[in-house]
Parts: C-alpha cells; structure tokens; sequence
C-alpha cells in the first residue's frame, strides 16, 4: 500500500498528552473562574456565512481570513469571538435576558504567515458583559477584577493589568485641536512598548499624521505621566476643566480604579497607563493590557475593553459593552518555551495503573472499580506482558501510583501500593491505599500551573 | 448604516444560554467518565492537508467534505475523529506510550443535504484505546463497560448496548461459500433494523449479490437467532467446528461478554445481537452499537468496534484497536426534541444574583466576593434599575436565589435571601444563606439530567 507521510499544518498547535493535560487545566480555571462570575458558556459555529462574519469589513485581517465556497454558500471560519457574539446577540436578542453575560473558550482561524509561535488556529478565552442601551461603569471594574482571580488562580503573582480611557485620550487631542488625528495618533502611541519613544515622536511628525514638534512633544509628555496610580491620577486632574470628554474619561478612570480596589484587585496588580489605548477602533472607553512582569517581552496576554455599539452592523439596537479576551494557544505556547508551566503536576492519564500478576481478572476488575468510584482516575493494565515492560509502562506514562494484585493480596483482602515519585511501595487495605494516594495527589495539586521566575 | 441580516447556517447547532448549560452537563459528564477510566484528552486541528485527511478515500463522504485552497494549501475540515487520530498516532508513534488511550469530544464537518436534525458541524465524543502490534479482548468488554457508566451517569436505565463480532459474520458466510460478498452482506443485514427482514432478503436475492433464496433464508435463520446471551451464545455453539474464523469469533463474543458482566454491566443493558455488523470496512472484531429502549427510532446513539489497523494509509506498524463514537451533537438535538433534557436542573448563569438596594458598593461588592468564594456561582447586578425591574432580570435567567443586600442589612451583618423557586425569603447572616442554598442547590443536583419517559 502507498503511504502517506502523516504531518499536522503549521500554523497549528497539536500537542502531546502531557502537555495537552496542562492546557486542560488551564482552561478548566478559566472556565471555573468566568463561570463563578455569573457568566453563561457559548458555544456559536465556527464557520459563519461569509457577509455575515465580514459585514464590518475585516480590515488588515481580511487576507488572513479562510473564506470558501461550499455548494452556493460563500463561508468562512470565524476570526474572533466577538463577531460571532455581535451576530448571536443581535439574532437572538428577544430570547436574551440583558445585561448579557457570557463567556466562550473557542478556536478561531487567521491565515498568518507562518512563522514560529504564531498560530493560525488558536483558542481565544472571551468574557463579554453587553448591556441594552446602557451599561454600568461597576462592570468595567469588574472584568478586570475577573482577570486577577483567574491569573492568581493560575498560580501568578507577578503581572499587571494596565488600565486607561480612550475618552481621556480623545479629549486631550481635542484640547491640542487634534481631534481628527486621534484615531491615528492613538495607533501610534500605541506602538510605544515596542519601538520607543524617539520612533514614535518620529511617526507622530511623518508626512501622514503631520503634528508639529510642539504637539508631538505635548503628547509624549501627556502620556510620559507615570507613578502610583494616585499619583497619575492627581497629575491628570491638572487638564481638567478645558474638555468635556476628557473630563469625562478623568472621571471614569476614577471611579474604575476605586471600584477594582473594592473587587480587591491590589494595587501592585494594576496601573493605570496613559500609554496604551488598545489598536481597535470600536473601543469607547476603558481599555485594558495584561503584561507578565518578569516577562514583558510576550507582550499583552489579556486585552480588551469598553465598547459602545456591539452589533451596529446587525441591528439599530444599542448594545454597549465591556470585554476581555485571552489569547490561550499563544499564552501556552510562550508558557512553554519559557518553561513556566509546571511540569511536577500531575499529566498522567490516570492516577492509579492496576497491574494485575493474577488470572483472576474478575478481582482485579473489581479493585480497579472500586478505586474509580472513590474518585480516582484508574487505568486497568490489560496487555499479557512482563512485569519489568508493565512498570516502563508506567514510568512512560508518568503514573502517581501503581496498583500491584497478584493471589497473595486477593486473597489477603490487601493491595500492593507503589508511589512511582518516592519509590515507596506499601501492602495495605484497599480503603487505606486510596486514602493513601488521595492526600499525595492533593499535595501535588497544591502546586502553581504557571510557575514564576 | 446599510445592515446586514444576522443569520446562523442551517445545520449549525447555535444553542440559547440554557440549552447550551445542558450540553456543557452531559459533556462534563463524558469528560469525567473517559477520564477516569484513564483515557487523556486529545486536542487535534479542525483542519488538516487534504492529502493526509483523505488518504483512505472518503468513499460515500467525500462530497460532504468541507475541502478548499488556502494559498498553495489544499485543505480540508476533518469529518470524524478516527482519521485524526489515526495520523496523530502515527506522527507521534514515538512519543507515546501503548496502549494508548485518549478520548476526544471535538467538533467535525460534513457538508450533508440540510435537513432537520441533520448537522453539517456536530460533535463526536470519542474513546478509543490503540495498542502496539498486540491489544488485549478484556479491553473490548472494558470500552461498552465506560459507556454504561457514562450513561448511568447521564440518569439513563433504560438502554441497551448491543454486542456483536465481524469474525462470527465472516466465518458464517464462509460455511456458506459466501466470503467474497460477505462485505455486501453484511451492510444489507446491517439495515434490518430500518427495513424489514423481507427488503433484506430480496436485496440479497437482488442482481447485485444474487444469492440463492435457500442461501438468504439460512442468513436470515442465522441473524434470527435471539434470546437471552446466554442461550444466544448457545444456539451459536450448533455451527461451532466448521470455520476457524467462525469459531474464533465465538471465542472473542463468549468472553467479551463474561467480561462485560465482571465490568459491572448488568445483563439488561447489554445483548448479543447478530444482526449488528456496522457499515464501516475496517471493524475486524467485536462491533457495538447503542439504543434507548424507549426510542428506537433514534437509532444508535453510540457505536463502534474493534479495528485491526487503524493507522495503514501513515505507517507500515500495525495498531490494532478499539473504539466507540457519541454523535453528541444529534443526540443532544433528538433529546431536546422528544422533550428528555430535565429542565429542572439549574440552567441560569449564576445561582445567585446580588441585587444591590444601597449606594454602599464596597459592602455588596464584598458580600458578592464572600459568596463566590464559598464556591457558589454568583452574579453582581449592577445596573441602575427599579427593583421590579430586577426581580424580571433574575426571573428571566432563571436565577435559583436572589440576594437582596440593604443598608439595613449591612448594618446588621444580614442578607435576604429569596429563593426565586419557591418564593420563601429569610434574612439571615452570609453564612447561614451560603449554607442554605448550597443545600437546595445539591438537592436539585440530584436529578437526571436525561429522562427516561
């Protein structure tokens, strides 16, 4: 027979067992976390009719996007959650009860170039909360406030979720009478992090934004303003006064930092920053980075912001909204080139392997059962072989515990109970065992998921 | 702006928020079931190169298939989770432990005639366990054992795993001369269910296969053959001693089906039934299928078999293996249609509401966070409405309990708590309405999440 060479597309994240486990329990923190705050899971198609996904226009990203024909359909797979959830709550919006909260783990696709630790399939991990017609200042406190429980969840200490108002931002380019180079001038501060100041000043006077030396000075100086968050914040309120939309973005960021302070995010764990203001158009207020301390150079890992009109492109109604997205697969993937995932969890696919040295298979079924509905996870070893090739088996698989019963335990009533991290192997009752191997597994999960160094 | 009517396919599963709470149940349910039994979880790409997706042919499906160009990459969407995992297995051969166990629920793609309750995106909930060169018969009783319990799990009593062997079938159509058409046989017989034991004599009698009528009746006798397994197993033993192939197929149904009564399955939810075969090629061994006594004319909610080479198009090593496929997705659909998803268990996003009657945010946002913490799903309604108003939004959701938090409630360290079911509402202290309605919560817990009618 001819064959052919078995490989996975780049661009798309397949992994091992192991590591497969890791990013299991990552998601199952985060669907934990969103689901604690009231939050219901979506789950739309990841293929969507193509006017539909596109009715905004995908801008930069339309090249990226894998659009088919099938039949007469004109498709494509969707490129983020948040078209996919303007299209679900305009569509379903008399069966939805607002404000509307929903979280959705789900694989989107972007035709990038390939290029290592880029993805073309990945997993976004979205929290939404949409309002019908108005929305409260509190929700856009307590995203962020979602965001530290689920990274302290997670095992991290050492991050800070950066906040800051794209009405502030407006409302000082108007005091400069830069109000119609906003839009642009806010795409280039935003590239502050990653080319420096000197660039971006440069950017700034280019022949297509055209500030003068003066202006692009006032505006490095504007977004120069650093220090605690009391610090910034007194330093803004000497604006005040000259601009109502400034005036009202001062007051929101107040009231958005004393909020996360009552949802009890410490201080060290945010900063408000008037350097980011988020690449999207569609941001109206608030907006939010993620960065990892000790590791700045992964950029944002969790972004998002508030929003005034979800779903114009579907529908007149007016559904503000505040949100927060986690790029996972490109997290994990810089997780684990980092070494920052915890590799003395447990990964292996079962808890106990029961290694049966006995033809009595109806007892050796019965143990394994046994364990199981005490809550283990327990693989049953069914392959004729030797002891010696069992225990390999085991090792390979990383297993916490064997279960070794041969005649002598089933008829004892014992079994033989081997902790394969200390070497440790005890003869005991099977109540005893699983009581044994409960308070070692539980020890274990003790430990981070991400680790910090 | 010109808008665009927001639309989901047709054939794409877009379940509302309470629905898609009883789907996200049953997939837990599955989850923790595979897991402990010992399979890990598989995370393979919706999209893979359409050299290695259709390696074998897509026989009847190849023009369901979702195939197109991306640049210079002929892609298609995978279509079950068999041939994935086929190519998964060979590309990592080396990485593997064997038996290799993994479950996968993940989403799969056919682009079939749209018709109600047909999907073109359905999930498959699938287990199989791969060994290398060699796989022991206990893990073809240990593979129906996980479904009943998975099924138990789910609330369900009343289904019925049938059991049969391909060699049995093969060997039998060889006693009768029949071996070159006993592929077309058997995917005759295997429609008996659906036609009639009279279509499927005259199809056998038909040009086609164009067996002699004394050929087709002694088929029909055969498949005839019912009863308890036992005296199933029995009548079996009359043919035993003319074909090897025969005989070693009654062998493997003889201790598949001892075992699967070591395993824990009770005689009325599993049977030896000969007139299952499987359409599919590739089961060389024991096939199953899985049908709700109740409803017939669902079909087979879960079936499958053992394989004697899963991964021949990838690799000249021979793994042999077995599996079984939940079509979760129209199972899911066919029990919301015929009413069996209980509405009873909690659906609503939270299990509490906090609704705030006080300007003193800190003190509710702090009751909220106390809750949370006490492990309970808790939403903090934040917006500026009249208390009618809110009391609709918790009615809409379906929350289980409000909490109403006051000033005079703060002062005296109280909450009140109303339970939306019932309608009683005490004012107690945090942790008394922590401990009352996680008690109602469990109780309600208890329910089946499928009913059996």
């Amino acid at each position: 027979m001819e064959r052919i060479k078995p490989h996975t597309l780049s661009g798309f994240m397949e992994l091992l067992p192991a590591p497969q486990m890791q990013m299991e329990r990552i998601m199952a923190v985060l669907r934990k976390n969103y689901a604690s705050f009231g939050f219901t899971a979506l789950d739309t198609p990841a293929i969507e009719s193509s006017d539909v996904l596109l009715a905004k226009g995908g801008g930069d990203t339309e090249k990226q996007i894998y659009r088919f024909q099938k039949g007469d359909s004109d498709l494509s797979l969707r490129f983020d959650l948040t078209v996919p959830l303007a299209k679900y709550v305009a569509l379903h919006y008399a069966e939805l009860a607002f404000p509307f909260r929903r979280y959705q783990i789900g694989k989107v696709y972007r035709g990038e170039r390939a290029q290592r630790g880029r993805f073309r399939e990945f997993y976004q991990a979205d929290i939404d909360i949409i309002g019908d017609g108005k929305l409260d200042i509190l929700n856009e406190a307590e995203i962020p406030s979602i965001i530290y429980r689920t990274f302290r969840d997670l095992g991290l200490t050492r991050f800070q979720i950066r906040v800051n108002n794209r009405k502030l931002l407006t409302g000082f380019y108007a005091m400069q009478g830069l109000e119609e180079k906003s839009g642009d001038i806010m795409r280039t501060v935003d590239k502050l992090d990653k080319i420096g100041a000197e660039k971006v000043k440069k950017l700034l006077m280019d022949k297509e934004i055209a500030l003068t030396e003066a202006q692009a000075d006032e505006i490095l100086r504007f977004i120069a303003i650093t220090g605690s968050n009391t610090e910034v914040l007194t330093a803004l309120q000497e604006y005040k006064g000259r601009n109502e939309i400034f005036d009202a973005g001062l007051e929101e960021l107040n009231t958005v930092t004393k909020y996360l302070a009552a949802f009890g995010v410490p201080e060290e764990n945010f900063a408000v920053d008037l350097t980011i203001a988020r690449g999207l158009d569609y941001y109206t207020g608030t907006v939010y980075e993620t960065t990892l301390l000790d590791h700045p150079e992964i950029g944002s890992v969790c972004s998002g912001g508030r929003y005034d009109n979800l779903a114009e492109y579907y529908t007149d109604k007016q559904l503000p909204g505040v949100g927060i997205s986690i790029g996972l697969t490109r997290l994990f993937y810089v997780l684990g080139e980092q070494g920052l995932l915890n590799a003395d969890l447990n990964t292996a696919p079962c808890d106990v392997l029961v290694l049966p040295m006995t033809e009595n298979t109806g007892a050796v079924i019965a143990t394994a059962t046994a364990f199981r509905e005490a809550g283990l996870r327990v693989q049953l070893y069914s392959e004729q072989k030797k002891f010696k090739q069992k225990m390999n088996y085991a090792d390979k698989l990383s297993v916490p515990f064997v279960l070794i019963l041969g005649d002598n335990e089933i008829a004892d009533g014992t079994v033989g109970c081997k902790n394969m991290v200390t070497g440790e192997q005890i003869t005991v009752s099977p109540a005893d065992a699983i009581a044994h191997i409960k308070d070692a597994l539980a020890e274990r999960e003790k430990g981070a998921i991400i680790l910090e160094k």
